[in-house]
C-alpha cells in the first residue's frame, strides 16, 4: 500500500466532485460515474494524484479504506471518534490494548494502526456473524499482522494487563470489573454510547474504579470549499455517540 | 515513562475534582492544592492510579504532558484538532513528515508519536525564539530521538518527499509550491486557520496543485460527569481553527 | 384560526410518529398516510388534540403553516433563526418595520405576528415571480392585514423612518445607506447571509454607519424524545446563515 | 421609552468595544469605563446612536434590559432560547399565557411582550423570596401592565383555560396534570431543563397527555465582526437548557 504508481489489483479512491468511489483497479475494466467513463487502463502506471477529465484518483487512506471498503453489520465509530479515541487512550506504536466489541472492525483497524507492527491489539466479539464479518474486513484492509480477533465472551477472557482498553457493546457497564483487571495501573478506560442515559449507567458502574472521568462529544462540521462562496454544508451529522474515559484507580482491598 | 510504580523525579498528574496539575515528584517536597496537602513521600513507590484524600495521581498521558507541560510563546494546538489532523493526514508507525512552523512543539510531538521510533518528524520554525522554545519543551517530553527541529526559512530547504506535511503559519498559501514539491505522489498537505478569510485565501492557493480539498471545524463538547444530573459543561471552546486538507496532483508541465 | 375544534374547511396538522402533515379538512375526503386511512368525518367536530389510531391532528402553528403550507420559491428562513432574529430586532407589538427581499414571504409572516394588529410591516422584493408567490403564500396564511408588500427596488422606496429593518437579499452591502436612511436614531438592521464572504463584505458596508456589530450563529439540535435512550437525531441541518446585526449611528455629517 | 433622545433618567445602553453597561442618565453624572470619562451632559438631548470618543450610546432593547438590568436570583433564560420558546409556544398579541416559576422574572418580559397589551401573562412562583424579586425587575422593566405575578403553588391555582404554558421548575413533572387541565385543546405546554436526566423524567410524564413532543436544543455561536479577520469567538456558552414542548391530547375519559 505504500507505493506511489497506480498498479494493477491495487484499491484506487476515485474522486468527483464531492464524491468518493473505492474501486480496485482491474485490467481491461472502467469506472462508470458521474463524470463519465474513466478506463483503468489510462491511469494503470500513472503516479497517484493523477486527474483524467473530472476525475481525481489518488491511493486510499486508511480512513478511506475504513469509510468506503468495509462491509457493516454494525454501526461503525467515524473518524472524527475514532482519532480523539485513540489521543484520549494513549496508545503509540508498540502498545498493547484490549477492545471489546469488534463489531464491523472499523476501530479495531485504528488501533492496529496506531499501535503499529511492535503493538498488539487483542479484540473480543461475542456474535459470530460479527466476528466472521470483521475478520474479512480486516484481512482485507490490515496493514500489519498485530490484530488478534477472538469470538468468545469478554467476562471468560484472561490475560496480563493492557496498556489501554476499549468497550463498544451495548452495555459496557456490565464489563468494568473485568476491564479494570485487564488494565495495568492508572491507564485510560473508554467507550462510546450512542444515549444519555448510558452513559449515566456507565458513570454510575465506572465511578468506584476509575478516576479523572470524562464525558466528551466531539462534533465535525464540514465547509464547502469554495473560495468566494465559504460556508458550511447544509446537513451535517448530528450525533454518532459520546465519549466516555477514565483512569485505572486502586481499589484498597484489592 | 513506561512505569507502573510513581518514582522520584518522575512527572505526575495530580487530579483533584475537575482540577488537573503536572508536578514532578521530588524527595521531601509535597503538592499543596484546593484538597489540603499532598506529601509526595506518601505516594512514591505506589502504583499510578492511588486515591490520597481527594487526589488522584496519575502516569500522565502525552495529552496532559502538552496540555500542562509545554511553555507556550504561541497558541498551542488542541488534542481534538491534533488527533483528526493526524488522522487525515494518514501518518502512521515509520511515516516520514514535514511541519511548517513548529510553534510551542506541540503538534511535533503528536507527530512525533504518530510516526514512532522508526519514523522521522522535519519542523522548520523561522522564528529562533519559537525554535528555541519549542526545541526546549520538546527535549523534557519527547518520547523517541525522531524529531528534527530546524530554525530557518522552509523556502530555503530540500530534501527528498515526504508522506504527509502541515503548516501551521500566519501565511500558509506562501508555501503552497513548495509544499507539494516536497510531498510524494497523491499525499496529504494540512494546515490549520484561524480565521475565514485565511481558509478562502488557502483554498486560492491550493486549488491548481491538491485535489480532494477538505476544509473542517472540530468542536469539543464536554459533559459534567454527573450521574443523576448528566449535563454539557457551561462554558466550551468556541473555536480553535478551521483544518484543511489537500491530495497531491499531478501538474501536466511538471 | 383561534377555535378549539376541527371545524370544515380548517387546516389541520396531522402528526404521525415524526413526520407531519397540513391538510385542508375537506368534508368527503380522508388523509391516505403510514398509518393508513384517515376519514376526515371521523375528526370534524372534535376538539383539537384528537388521537385516531396513529395519528394525531392539531391546530397549526405559525411554524407548521410557514414550514408546510408555503409554496416555496426562495430558501426560507428557519424557525430558530426568524425567532432570534425578531429579537435583536426589539420589535413588539405596535412595531413599524421595513423588510428588504420578501422572498417567499416566510420572514414577513413572522414579523406580521410580532407587530401585531397595531403594527405594520412593508416589505419590498424587487422580483416580480417572488413577490407574486409571496403574496398568494401570505393571503392564504396571514393573521391581520398588517403586511404591505411592494413590487420594486428599494433604492426608489421613500418613507418616514422605521422602528426595525431587515435585508434578505444576495448583496445587502448595497443597500446600506438607504436602511440608515430609513432607520430612527438607534435602531436595528439585520441581515442573514450564507457565506463567510458576504459577511466580510457586509460587515465592511455597515461598520462607518452602524454600531454594536454582532455577528451570530444559531444550531438547531433535536434529540429523539424517547425516555430509556435519549440521544440527538443522526442527522441535523448544519448551517443555514450568518446573521448579522447593528444599530443605526448618528453620521456627524448628516 | 419609546423616544429617539437621551433623556434624563433615561436607561442608556453604553457600548465600549464588546462590552456594554446599562446606566441611569442622571444630571451632573457621568460613566467612567475603560474608555475613559463619559459625562452625561455631553449626550443628554443628543438622539440615541451617538458616538462619543470610543464610546456608542444606544436606547436599551428588550434583550439589554434584561441581561444587563435584572437582578438575577435564579439563572435566567438566555436570549437564544427565549425567542424560540416563544415561537414554538405560538403566542402572538392578544394571547393569554401561564408560566409557572417565575424566577428573575426575565421569561415572564419576553412573555409579556410577545402577547402585548392586549395578552395576558399569569406568572406562578412558590418562592416568596424570587416571587418579590422578580416583581422589582419587572416593575422597573415593563412595557405593559399585562403581567400578573402570584406567590403560591401552582396545584391551588384554578382558571380557565390559556393559549400557552411553560414550566420552568426543577421538577416540572409534577405540574403536568395541572398544566394539562389548563391548557385550551392542542395547545402547546413548553418547559427547559438543564440535565439530561431531567428531560427523561420530563418525557416519561408528558407521554401520555401530550403529542408532538419535541426536545430541542439551541447553541449560539458569536463571531469577532472582523472584516479581514473574521472568526468565531475563542469561548462560548456551551449548555444552557434542554427545551421540551408538547401539544395538549384529549384524554379519552376526561
Amino acid at each position: 500500500m505504500d507505493g506511489k504508481t497506480i498498479t494493477e489489483n491495487s484499491l484506487a479512491l476515485i474522486v468527483y466532485k464531492d464524491r468518493k468511489y473505492l474501486k480496485k483497479i482491474e485490467l481491461g475494466k472502467a469506472f462508470h460515474g458521474k463524470g463519465g467513463v474513466l478506463p483503468f487502463s489510462s491511469i494503470m502506471g500513472s503516479p497517484y494524484g493523477v486527474r483524467c477529465g473530472d476525475y481525481e484518483v489518488f491511493q486510499p487512506t486508511l480512513e478511506d479504506l475504513i469509510m468506503y471498503g468495509i462491509r457493516r453489520e454494525t454501526q461503525i465509530i467515524f473518524p472524527k471518534d475514532a482519532a480523539f479515541i485513540c489521543l484520549k487512550l494513549n496508545i503509540s506504536p508498540g502498545s498493547r490494548m484490549i477492545e471489546v466489541g469488534t463489531g464491523s472492525g472499523a476501530m479495531t483497524l485504528y488501533f492496529s494502526r496506531v499501535v503499529g507492527p511492535s503493538g498488539c491489539v487483542v479484540s473480543i466479539e461475542k456474535e459470530e456473524r460479527h466476528h466472521k464479518n470483521a475478520t474479512r474486513n480486516i484481512e482485507r484492509i490490515s496493514e500489519w499482522p498485530n490484530m488478534n480477533l477472538l469470538n468468545q465472551d469478554v467476562s471468560e477472557y484472561e490475560d496480563t494487563p493492557f496498556d489501554a482498553a476499549f468497550i463498544d457493546v451495548r452495555e459496557p457497564w456490565l464489563h468494568i470489573e473485568k476491564m479494570h483487571s485487564l488494565l495495568d495501573p492508572g491507564r485510560v478506560l473508554g467507550s462510546i454510547l450512542p444515549t444519555a442515559n448510558q452513559v449515566s449507567d456507565m458513570l454510575r458502574a465506572m465511578q468506584p474504579r476509575f478516576g479523572d472521568i470524562e464525558v466528551i462529544e466531539i462534533l465535525f462540521r464540514k465547509y464547502k470549499p469554495v473560495v468566494e462562496r465559504l460556508r458550511p454544508e447544509d446537513r451535517m451529522v448530528g450525533h454518532t455517540g459520546y465519549l466516555i474515559f477514565g483512569r485505572k484507580l486502586q481499589i484498597p482491598e484489592e
